[in-house]
């Protein structure tokens, strides 16, 4: 989909219904984390660091983990959203590289891994009522490179109703 | 070493220094994670549920992952902090597989990978100030089974002092 065909406002009112989803969720909550932005191609999130701060005043690694798991899930959730498609999103599997350590608000921005088509998962989803699509997810750092890079692998599940 | 070779007494006041630790470190605050043993082999940490609870009703993906991350990281500080030695641990990697979804409090366990000797790392640290080994961590879940399980590698470095 290119990003002409998204109009702002569904994307707007997809965002709100995800921070919604976000606010229900404790840990989620508890770690701040909340939607940035979506410009058609990448899903960014944010949490502040004083939520997820380790012991060495720098992002705790389960943190960065799970905004980076987050994002990738909250691609997928928002786009079969703006599909009117219901669907549980789960995450099968996880691969996360720390790269450096991080002193500022936390930000992850997910797509698809490279190679992945978005319409044959959607193909694969109307057809059998649950589809496969490994994401990818990093954590820019305000000087440059990466904090950590995630690639995941998540299984949508079409919702009853 | 050995499971007699580990007084109870010093490792009763490692965990509570890990207690210390966890609860200085707000993200893990929030969680709720709490040391809850450590039998001379495995640490195991504990979580609640009602923090760490996804919008489906069973534990979040990330706090899995998170809380897994955690029992490795533990396991090494637990073990340095016993033999005296000062050191800053990091994770550098980690894969994580969720399997099931768990509609109970977490409990995660971790010990060195298969295959990784912690003396090796032992000299390795004490001859070079810094050493890698891989840990891997569980979920048990009540039923039998895993609801997840991790691989990582973490780096201790040297702290001066």
């Amino acid at each position: 989909m290119l990003l002409g065909q998204v109009p702002a406002d569904p994307v707007e009112a997809a965002l709100a219904q995800l921070t919604l989803h976000f606010r229900k969720m404790p840990p989620v909550a508890a770690l701040g984390v909340r939607p940035l932005g979506y410009d058609g191609r990448a899903l960014r999130l944010t949490a502040p660091l004083s939520a997820n701060v380790n012991d060495k005043g720098c992002a705790f690694g389960g943190s960065l983990g799970g905004v980076m798991t987050l994002a990738g899930w909250g691609w997928i959730t928002l786009r079969m959203q703006l599909l009117g498609l219901q669907a549980d999103v789960y995450v099968a599997d996880s691969q996360v590289k720390f790269i450096a350590p991080l002193y500022q608000d936390l930000v992850a921005e997910a797509l698809p891994a490279d190679g992945e088509a978005f319409e044959t998962f959607l193909e694969t989803f109307r057809r059998h009522g649950k589809a496969r699509i490994a994401m990818q997810a990093r954590v820019p750092m305000a000087a440059g490179g990466e904090a950590a890079v995630m690639t995941a692998r998540f299984v949508a599940i079409g919702a009853m109703g």
